[in-house]
């Protein structure tokens, strides 16, 4: 079922630290700041060879990344992604193998355009865990 | 500085829950376990397209992740890794930036056979990261 590493995601406090440590420490490539105002987060992707990083940083007072960031003071990785071939084929092979979907259970558009659904984590060894449409 | 992503480690309690996520629920390659008695993990890689996950299990009395898992007792991402080209070289640089590097900052032999050094999560975003020569 599931494909490549679509990407990691790591929440951060402040994406002006966060270029520090990734454009300028580590030499990563990395995009423009995008607004996410529908996910409540401003996202960054730094360009590695073989898939990406996402960091993610709060926008708004309701940010779903509010409360990861209060249990993680300095940051930290959020989640992963997957990618699938057909999500809906996908969810129905997980639901009926006893996992969790978060939400409704009904696929959303992610930050990229394409329908993302995320996996609960008590379900997938404590990882937050998304799945995206390839 | 920083190339592919090598792999995304998972820490868990039980190989075998583990594998009935990554093998039979999500549908992953998986390696044989390997016990790496000098790291206290056993490990599995799940071989995805473009990276791997490394499966990491407690192994002994004195795992270096047994703290890990009693802060996260189901489980969760404990550090990512990624490739340099010249290790050492990466390390004087990061040395230089200011940043630190766990242990005697000397480079070790992985779980892979390859030199591998421990970056301080307080200057990585709150992210345990490792780096691996290429």
């Amino acid at each position: 079922m599931i494909g490549r590493l679509n990407h990691v995601a790591i929440a951060v406090l402040d994406m002006e630290e966060a270029l520090k440590v990734y454009r300028d420490t580590l030499g990563g490539i990395v995009s423009d700041k995008v607004a996410q105002p529908d996910h409540g987060v401003s996202t960054v992707f730094v360009e590695l060879p073989n898939t990406k990083i996402e960091l993610l940083e709060p926008l708004g007072e309701n940010s779903p990344i509010n409360k990861f960031l209060e249990r993680n003071t300095q940051g930290g990785i959020h989640h992963i992604c997957y990618e699938v071939d057909d999500i809906i084929a996908a969810r129905d092979q997980l639901v009926a193998n006893g996992a969790r979907i978060l939400g409704d259970g009904e696929p959303k558009i992610g930050a990229h355009g394409k329908p993302v659904l995320f996996l609960h984590p008590k379900d997938f060894l404590g990882t937050l865990t998304e799945l995206e449409q390839a």
